[in-house]
């Protein structure tokens, strides 16, 4: 991205590329609002000389010309409308010079105009709140606080055995995460041996001030195919503290699973390009959230993710090529703990990611998740029926007798893509 | 380091620093026979400016004017020497103008010679062989040869559930580590499907071409406060295949662990200089062990590292001031398994790293495993004894009923420190 210099560059070269006699490679795209000047091959359309910006057209079918949403207005002259064009576009907007970016090629200098989608991405709507049965919390960290002595001569234990004698007998074969030995010396003296224990199954993660024994802070996503949402919940009473949302920055490259499955396998890079989007809106999400309550990433020791199984591929970087022919297999259905570091998100450098089970290549985490919350696994008498009408929409049906899932996409079947 | 440039200076440059009419603030320091140029502050010693560069000059007190073994031959003109210089060094040696590094302050520009002993780092000697007692072989890593079908209508298991029940029922709750599963797509369909599972511990962590069954090798590490020796061994019947062993860069720090952990103390950044020191070592012995049988760091699943308790500390970057001040307590004593790339090792990216336990801040984890592999423990009738004569010495007496262990410095007492 690079804006042409004005005034300092030699007289010869203030002729526009377009009036020299020999053809150009290249021309200039000058993308309005936003002033971005991009210098494109010629011959690629609008869309594809827009998907390496933030610009954000809002298509549906990648680039496909079928869904007629990618619209945009060309401000210099520009030649007569494809026949895909015509038929999406009505004679008004025609009129008006707007075009679809996907059928729209850039043979000289353009300026074009798009709608700010990029302004909007944070209030679009979706589903964020509904009806939370009583659970029981037992959290998968949990904060406690320690008093100890210091080292002396009649109590010359190492470090980590002074930490499991003061945690009391069921501690004697706690495990010490290796992060947190690096500065267990030095923390451990700044608290004058009076802190936070932060545990997880037998493991210390981390030795915080005593003062840090009350923040506790989990992180849920909601990883749809369209939005993205983050809710900020307490570990000590279940309570959602706060929500955001977010559009899928994966949406340019198709508002489907297929058709960013389809990305994938045709960029090399596609599967890396793909989860970064994902993970920067995350990380996004959860600066959003953590600065609402004035946390920071190092408060946060664990996050919960669902979404569909694509989607979940996307995260853990997993190539989801399978799900999209037969039979559909995709790399992995296990639920998983891994550390977010390792994921890519901004937490604590222990903190852990668990990626709820998925079923099949169609069937997601999130159905999984409503299947539990439900409680129809433990119900014989009535049913439970589970609708998730999301861009993927799944169904579910059933009690601890017997469970029907299906899937088939949804909203862009209603959206006309 | 940057030795000054000639004939591209203007000439008011040309002037050699000391003529200048100004006092300047910093000399040169030309190293022979490395020919080493070192813009330095004045008033440093000649051991303090050598400190950061590569330049080993053998001392063993760390700077303190002790041990008299820092010894450099001044090229240019130098002053009287030191009280302790004369009382360090002989007539003959003053005469010719060798001095004590650490005693040597730098006023002007400065010449000196000094042993190319960095030459001879890797010539050390050490005892690298032994009696080794029978064992049983139970290597961390085991490799397993693995036959599937490719994915079909019949058979549309994801790649993970498809890899545990070609494992077998024993493996159908199989773990797969992040890394593993996130080439797991790709490598199985590199191999179609046939290739060596690496298991640990019930968990994946590599696939890999049918061809790599029978590479199983491991590394060990003895952790000598002087010296570091590696050997690589064979999986598959435990027979040492090479060892290389390399003076420990830490001696420049003093060589004796108490100068060490003094250097740590007195310096912001020392901790994390001396682990450097310790993994660029340890990773120029691994290169040197793989070279010989043309294999790579991602063929190394597991090494083993064992050796006094503060040299253990320097390896896990875990601060060892407690263990050189009343009541000498250390952070850790325990065993531990971590990922060797934490560690900071170059193996595979999944290699685990087996630290021995210590019992104190003065019995490593080298006499532990001593008391292991001499069966001590299991024996009734006769008594044990193993003596650890390195540059810390430390002793072993006892069977199943008792055992006695003491430690004292023994290098450094002998060679006059």
């Amino acid at each position: 991205m690079k804006k042409p210099k004005r005034g300092k560059r030699k007289r010869r070269h203030q002729t526009p590329p377009s009036v020299n006699r020999r053809k150009k490679k290249f021309a200039w795209l000058n993308v309005l609002p936003a002033d971005i000047w991009l210098k494109v091959k010629r011959g690629v359309t609008v869309w594809e000389a827009l998907q390496k910006t933030n610009i954000d057209l809002g298509g549906e079918c990648g680039g496909l010309g079928k869904c007629g949403k990618c619209k945009i207005r060309v401000v210099t002259s520009i030649g007569p409308p494809t026949a895909e064009t015509v038929e999406l576009l009505t004679p008004e907007e025609l009129e008006k010079g707007i075009r679809l970016a996907c059928r729209t090629k850039i043979k000289k200098d353009l300026v074009i105009r798009t709608e700010a989608m990029n302004d909007e991405v944070e209030l679009f709507q979706i589903l964020k709140y509904g009806e939370m049965p009583i659970i029981e919390l037992d959290p998968l960290v949990d904060k406690r606080p320690v008093t100890m002595e210091p080292p002396s001569l009649h109590n010359a234990l190492s470090d980590a055995d002074r930490i499991r004698e003061a945690l009391g007998p069921e501690c004697q074969n706690l495990k010490i995460s290796y992060h947190c030995l690096s500065s267990l010396y030095s923390n451990l003296r700044a608290t004058h041996f009076d802190g936070t224990a932060v545990l997880h199954d037998g493991c210390l993660l981390a030795w915080e001030p005593e003062r840090m024994a009350a923040r506790r802070y989990g992180l849920i996503f909601d990883l749809g195919t369209s939005t993205l949402v983050g809710k900020l919940v307490s570990l000590l009473d279940g309570r959602e503290i706060v929500v955001v949302s977010r559009l899928n920055s994966q949406n340019k490259h198709g508002s489907d699973v297929i058709s960013r499955i389809q990305y994938v396998k045709e960029h090399p890079k596609g599967l890396s390009h793909m989860r970064k989007l994902l993970l920067q809106d995350l990380n996004t999400v959860t600066r959003r959230l953590l600065e609402t309550q004035a946390l920071v990433p190092d408060d946060i020791f664990v996050a919960v993710a669902a979404g569909n199984t694509t989607i979940q591929h996307f995260l853990l970087g997993l190539n989801p090529a399978g799900i999209a022919e037969t039979p559909f297999a995709p790399v992995t259905t296990e639920a998983m703990t891994i550390r977010a570091q390792d994921a890519g998100l901004r937490l604590h450098p222990e903190a852990m990611l668990h990626i709820m089970p998925s079923k099949s290549g169609y069937i997601g985490g999130d159905l999984i998740g409503f299947i539990l919350a439900s409680g129809a696994a433990d119900r014989e008498d009535r049913l439970a029926l589970g609708l998730d009408f999301g861009t993927n929409g799944e169904i579910f049906l059933g009690n601890k007798r017997r469970m029907l899932t299906c899937s088939a996409a949804a909203g862009p079947a209603l959206e006309g893509a």
